[in-house]
């Protein structure tokens, strides 16, 4: 059920210094400063009507994290979902068997699930299954699934959208690789691609949620009015791209390649990810904040920000350029970027991280 | 969950020249010969009752396959599976809404579930997912299964029973590396650890498993009345036990691992296996037969036993003897079993595969 157009790389797998298991600090930090949003969430919102009335009298509660990568951050946020469910249903079932959980980890085929699986504790309270294949598509039988969980994931697009990358387009992309806001119709394309992801996302999860169901957020984006160009992830890009223009004019890659590149990420407002779920119409928005945590205003430290950006773009870069390209423009990026330490650390704004939760609704 | 005991070893992974995915013909024959008798017995024993029940009214089927190693033999299984219950649902409820599957993958944690994810077909007809861990402790939550199906490895003890390798045990095995049949203490030991395993592996189904669900069990045997010792796979297991004991003799691997080498394997009678069953208590047994097959008749080219027998036990032997001592070990077992060759073809009785259909007692 893999759509061949569909993202296909994934972080970067195995425990190494390079792993996205050693190099997802600030993904961690959120899960942290998201757990508090949650716990609330989940004890004010979620309903056991459902999940108990199966014919068995046992109370399966089903979970599902949609991107997980491969731990360690995927498996402390399904603690903290399961700590919470499982005060909630304390709470109001005093004399009922406890609930088990089953939790399903799903991110695209090409993850590295058998790391995943071997750094699963074996003291865990649940019964774990990993589930291959794109979150764009179908990957649950309908009403299956109790909480759906997605942190850092949804940013990502299927796909770059053709015509940014189309020069006779008026929505080419030229001079940059990313949608940083400054030209309208690119801008256009990338939140268009965005709208039609996450509606596909929305309308599988409907499916696959129970009525009543909850479903837990977190995604990049950005404040009201504030363009990438002007964040400091933003001009971390721009420096990318130039690097990248300044290895084709030397020769050592090719030009075509650095023009038809561009990243699939789009960073959403608030208003903008409100309008795509109330238009979707499965869900309910029981709660929408942004992520206040210090590492946003903390002085980026430029090597440690080239070893997360390559845990999460190696996969991606190696896709397009190849493997040996690919290792080469991170060698160049690492003595790039140092000269740039500045520019970096003084961008006017910073990007956001959006909490939403929301709530299936009953048909 | 996963016992620090259990078998931990798997099958070689990937998709190489000395992949299981390339050196599984025989337990690919088992498939298709088994075929008969597994759709025959879905036809006549599986009642829909319970997987309709639930509050959604859509029906999940879900079925899960213990110890599937890398494929494609188990998707081959689970096709046919899932084509018998489709017919069976067809025929019994014509205007119902078409059920929707869902395939759970387990086997131990180090098998190699990313080659297992990268080969499922787009074009598949179920959910997947997959579930790692030892099949002798509990995986699903309880009463989540409609259909359990097992092929070709649970003749694997989840570990060597103590006493055939203690040397001050009456049971100690000395110059043999299996459950021969000719000693009678080292024949209880074995004996012994499989039906504790089988205990653990039928008592967890058992809570995993609807009541009214199927088990299909395919495990290789041996004849009413056969040892080990006079069938073509004992036989296969001397050779390999004398290879070992020549090169300790050469000194090329350590006489104390060879000596405290055994394979964790059994190969059980009908009568001890209906035994087992019985005296478990929660499954009544539906169908039991050996399977007849062309290739049981076969003369063995010894080169293709080898690589076989490879595919399967590299796993175990790098892990008793380390990474190096069992590519040597491999080579030397190549030119040594060469001149067996009459020996091994010479073998006046075969071991038989059993099929068994075990059906859940309603409580």
């Amino acid at each position: 059920m893999e759509n061949e157009e569909s993202k296909t790389w994934a972080m970067v797998g195995g425990d190494g210094p390079r792993s996205y298991a050693q190099n997802s600090s600030y993904q961690r930090v959120l899960v942290d400063v998201a757990n508090e949003s949650m716990s609330e969430g989940i004890k004010d919102k979620l309903e056991f009507k459902n999940p108990c009335s199966d014919s068995s009298n046992i109370c399966t509660f089903r979970i599902a994290d949609f991107g997980c990568s491969v731990g360690p951050n995927t498996f402390v946020a399904v603690e903290k979902i399961i700590e919470a469910v499982e005060q909630k249903y304390r709470a109001q079932f005093r004399n009922s068997p406890p609930m088990e959980f089953q939790v399903f980890f799903n991110d695209v085929t090409a993850n590295d699930f058998n790391t995943l699986f071997k750094t699963l504790t074996a003291s865990k309270k649940y019964f774990a299954a990993g589930v291959p294949g794109t979150f764009y598509s179908r990957l649950f039988p309908k009403s299956t699934l109790h909480l759906a969980y997605s942190s850092y994931s949804l940013h990502w697009l299927s796909r770059v959208p053709d015509e940014v990358v189309d020069s006779k387009s008026p929505a080419w992309n030229k001079g940059s690789i990313q949608c940083n806001g400054t030209a309208k119709e690119v801008a256009k394309a990338y939140s268009a691609q965005f709208k039609r992801d996450m509606d596909k996302f929305l309308k599988a999860r409907a499916e696959e949620i129970i009525g009543g169901g909850l479903m837990v957020i977190i995604i990049g984006g950005l404040p009201d009015g504030i363009l990438m160009a002007q964040t400091s992830a933003g001009i971390f890009n721009e420096l990318f791209g130039s690097c990248l223009v300044d290895m084709a004019k030397m020769g050592v890659i090719s030009e075509e390649k650095v023009d038809s590149f561009n990243l699939p990420a789009y960073y959403s407002s608030a208003k903008e990810l409100e309008g795509i779920i109330k238009n979707n119409g499965h869900f309910c928005i029981e709660r929408m904040n942004t992520l206040d945590h210090p590492m946003m205003k903390m002085k980026v430290d430029v090597r440690i920000a080239i070893s997360h950006f390559r845990a999460v773009f190696q996969g991606l870069l190696e896709k397009h350029f190849g493997k040996d390209d690919a290792d080469r423009i991170f060698q160049h990026f690492s003595k790039f970027a140092e000269n740039y330490d500045s520019v970096f650390n003084g961008a006017t704004h910073q990007h956001v991280d959006h909490f939403i939760l929301l709530k299936r609704n009953i048909n």
